[in-house]
């Protein structure tokens, strides 16, 4: 490798990622100082490369900084994974569609992402895809769970840490004498995230199955970044309108008002899908001029029929010991009408898909350094 | 009031908004229809006045709907206060720059938002009021806040939910042994903001002083979106370079391995301010084209150097008994170095500002129907 990927890349840059021991505190590996601590007039002195001591691979380059004569000593396998002059990872946080891997119901026919519970549990490699497929489909089944009370809580514990809400702790999915929400009823629910009255919203859902010996209770899920990506092709306007009208959801109840008005699709700055909100048990009365209105109902109604398509739709049914595991923010669930006299029981928490992310980097590195097995 | 409210709004908002029994359920609120099951030639049929029973003010507008033959009753005084035809209220969620008072130092010389612990907890009002400081200013400041260990828990209880993360239920801010961040350590930390690894970042943080002995170790807040404001003002193409220009942060132990990209300044669709990201110990090598690369860096120092002016932070001792609560997602806070000796311990935690929100509604509502005090 040449000096170019140095000479060529912002000095800046290339400043502020100084690996030395003043620039990065050792123990934590935070940088130490502040963007305006370096000189405005900031510019590369000369520019050495170090070869391995060894004689090996391992080289380095050294620049030294002007005017504040600042020595930097970067590793040329860095610089070339890294460095804007050469070529850059495309990276991201594994959050928008450009990560996904978009599905319809027939992608995943017979292939479930599922694994049992004690696969799970007791290998790390089961694990790590398990989680790999939050990531990449948006959900994963987990099979014969113990069948015990508050053991949602156990699970959403494998990976991450529970979100609590005003539903508490876990919530239970039954039919309810005085209910809250049309949830703890025996109602038909059409395919929605939950809780997009909340911001920020519960990024991960579970739902484990006690029992389900109702007749319907069905449930289904709808890859929305799918259905998002399908309705940007198919009629870009309205897209675009759901990318950037605010809408309200609201809930309240006795002990409770939340409301958070955000778009029903949400785009990185890059244009690309990162979130999907919809709701229609909770989107509050729009409020925006008539001709805003006027668009938003027709591309709302539009992305609408898109989400109901048959073949978008995933149908399966929850069997006790099953424990759904999904993204809130890209998955859609639905569930079919049941007869109110009861037989179904779920329980429900939420969590967040950053503690997910970094569980499955740790049994990652640790299935590098350590092997695979736990 | 005359029917242009009605004959005026776009038809699928009207019906869409229908309260009758059938259209919303009566528990629980919420809608009992998809979008798509409107028919998509609706039009407004007859449409009447219903003057009040009694020949008071509180008249209804009665809609028939073709081609579905349905019957909406709507109370003249929710058409008057949402119709998109007449004037339609600004609303919002309460979390974007429209809806705060930005300041500088000087505004709050003097009048900074507090409140005793007792009276926070015997009266309903000055709770109110104290949340409402979080929404409007981005903090209020609880004093004499008894100091036992995990009260911040305690304090997060009284209008939210704590949130949970890598650093535990709750996290110590003093110095450690061996520390993970350098918040554990005696450094001076500049203006930032928590956790910007993290999505979805907690919104709201909580700084429980139980000592502080030390020689140094004052706080400092600076309001971002004030700052942000200035940014937009001053060097607009630096404001907009920092909207649009993803940058990852990360954060990794032993345990953890948390990474996020998001822009520095987060705007809503309406190109209004709603959140910021600033951290300098944990932003990871920016990975774009060399030309974006320096752009960004440009911006991102015109924002640190704003950030740093002397008029826009708050300085402040903490004080044994004082706790601290901000928002996250707006304020930057700091602190001056101070000894390693010991002598400091804070408590901290996290929490969600829509829980925060959803406390102080039902709060003005229990205030509206039962007179101020708890």
């Amino acid at each position: 490798m040449s000096s170019t990927a140095i000479t060529d890349s912002p000095a800046p840059w290339l400043r502020d990622n100084c690996p030395c021991a003043a620039c990065r505190d050792p123990r934590t590996g935070q940088k130490l100082f502040q963007i305006t601590d370096l000189p405005a007039d900031l510019t590369l002195g000369a520019v050495r490369e170090v070869p391995a001591a060894d004689g090996g691979s391992a080289t380095h380059w050294e620049v030294r900084w002007e005017p504040e004569g600042h020595r930097s000593l970067y590793p040329a396998a860095w610089l070339a994974a890294h460095a804007p002059a050469t070529s850059y990872a495309a990276g991201g946080d594994g959050r928008t569609e450009a990560e996904k891997e978009l599905w319809a119901a027939a992608d995943l026919a017979g292939q479930l992402p599922e694994a049992g519970w004690d696969a799970y549990i007791g290998d790390r490699e089961v694990r790590a895809r398990a989680l790999e497929a939050v990531g990449s489909l948006g959900f994963f089944l987990l099979r014969d769970v113990p069948c015990r009370d508050r053991m949602v809580l156990g699970v959403a514990e494998t990976f991450g840490f529970v979100r609590r809400t005003n539903y508490g702790e876990l919530f239970e999915v039954r039919v309810e004498a005085d209910p809250n929400n049309l949830a703890f009823t025996g109602a038909l629910i059409t395919p929605h995230t939950d809780n997009p009255y909340r911001d920020p919203v519960p990024t991960v859902q579970l739902l484990h199955c006690l029992r389900n010996e109702a007749v319907g209770g069905d449930s289904g899920l709808v890859d929305g970044f799918h259905a998002a990506a399908l309705l940007r092709s198919e009629d870009r306007r309205a897209f675009e309108t759901l990318t950037r009208v605010p809408v309200e959801f609201a809930f309240s109840d006795a002990r409770t008002e939340l409301r958070a008005e955000r778009p029903l699709i949400e785009v990185d700055p890059l244009g690309r899908i990162r979130g999907i909100r919809f709701n229609n048990r909770s989107l509050a009365a729009l409020r925006a001029s008539a001709p805003v209105v006027e668009e938003f109902y027709a591309a709302y109604r539009a992305f609408g029929e898109l989400l109901l398509r048959p073949e978008l739709r995933l149908d399966f049914r929850l069997t006790p010991g099953d424990c759904l595991v999904f993204d809130n923010t890209r998955l859609l669930h639905a569930r079919t009408a049941f007869s109110e006299s009861g037989g179904r029981h779920l329980q429900g928490a939420y969590a967040d898909l950053d503690g997910l992310a970094s569980t499955l980097a740790v049994l990652r590195r640790a299935g590098r350094g350590e092997g695979a097995q736990a």
